[in-house]
């Protein structure tokens, strides 16, 4: 089974577009597991994931939340991939990318140590970069193309030959890839943007970050998507739903209000 | 003292402006060393520290070569930080880059918890991305501008403005930032870009792979570099120049030939 047909039926068996982004991190944990400190956020991830599993297709588990604790954190990294269940979507939100010999590295760690089906990955350094994590045609890589923060004006809007440097990311990546192995990063707090990439890449799997803290809605996303293969993914506003000692039920209640409302 | 002082110092005292990447890489290591694993690849970096110190001012860790090997990876990679001599450059070379409070994350994890004197960053998503980085004032950063690789013909040379997106990179990231605290990645490989970029930002310290294996020569990037603040950043030429028992030797002739050919 290829990745995006694992995508598919976990879609179909948890009928929800939701992807929960661990971005675990002790200073916003509920108190009595943040002084757990790099063991809190393992009993923190297991916890959420229990909970709202039901509720979302695919977690996504964002590097930089567990490299600033080291080894020590690439452990707990493991450990939270292994312990998402076996028909959940797995995302290495790495967002790599770097010369062939270097990229080749970084996809194995995603693929092969992590155990992901999916990884994140940088569009800047050219499409060589990405090539090393398309080999594995197996997997579902996310071209970072519109990222939903502010600094996407610096360059990502800059225009030659008559679009957006985005938009020549998009036509350059899918002239090279196929659609079963690179869908897009596009960013939710650009709509209008995302019902035009939409049009340019109908069949495109999108992974849409944004949602909620950045200020994106789920139904504007899910109007401006027009109904295209995509997973909606939210972290702060599920796994910070609430900081207190309810915490799980509040990241259950969230994410079902979540996949209700992408569903409507 | 500033990370840029400590490099103007290790220049001096080294009479270098060759930085050595430990790439180290099990399949290109002596077979002796091989065979260990990665133990080998800590001992293989040791005696490679070892035998260049003299000849080289800085060292460049790239996180994919240990990322690969998850957790235990990382404690190599900080065990290879903690061995290099205090007076040494420490780069890591991670190029990461993601909204602010992922980027903040992966700046304490360079910083922090690996004590880099240096980050290399990625500038798609913007200068709010690298924001985290340049808050560690007494650091020295490079922005990755103009690659070395073949994709960097992709989106690297869009032009907009009338100019090419490396070049409205480096001019929108000279004026949100001071000279102590962001460099930029300039590859060899396009020694007379290296020449045009010099002269739009004489005082800021250039990072300058591609040389040996990915076809940049030394002459080209120090004449094309007009005496401007910069280390060259090898490689394989030098970690690999053998892989027979007499690696270390090897390694140290090829790094004294490359000091020699960089200060002539």
């Amino acid at each position: 089974m290829t990745a995006l047909e694992k995508l598919k039926k976990a879609q179909e068996e948890t009928n929800s577009l939701i992807c929960a982004g661990l971005d675990s991190d002790t200073e916003k944990m509920p108190p009595h597991l943040a002084k757990k400190g790099i063991d809190g956020i393992l009993e923190f991830n297991k916890t959420i994931i229990d909970a709202v599993s039901s509720h979302v297709c695919a977690f996504k588990l964002n590097f930089a939340f567990y490299e600033r604790y080291g080894a020590e954190g690439f452990e707990v990294l493991k450990k939270t991939f292994d312990y998402i269940p076996e028909g959940h979507f797995k995302i290495a939100d790495a967002k790599r990318g770097d010369i062939g010999n270097t990229s080749e590295n970084y996809a194995r760690a995603c693929f092969e140590y992590f155990g992901a089906d999916s990884a994140t990955i940088m569009p800047y350094m050219g499409m060589d970069a990405a090539a090393p994590f398309l080999k594995y045609e197996d997997k579902l890589n996310f071209l970072v193309t519109l990222s939903s923060n502010p600094g996407s004006e610096d360059f990502q809007r800059l225009v030659s030959n008559g679009q957006p440097l985005f938009a020549s990311v998009l036509e350059k990546a899918i002239s090279v890839s196929k659609k079963e192995n690179l869908g897009f990063v596009i960013g939710a707090t650009y709509p209008e943007e995302l019902e035009h990439i939409r049009e340019s890449a109908p069949e495109r799997v999108f992974l849409i970050p944004g949602i909620g803290v950045q200020g994106g809605r789920i139904p504007e996303v899910i109007s401006a998507n027009k109904g295209g293969p995509c997973l909606i993914a939210v972290s702060r506003a599920i796994i910070y739903a609430s900081s207190d000692k309810n915490f799980a039920e509040a990241a259950e209640a969230a994410a079902k209000t979540m996949k209700e409302e992408a569903a409507s």
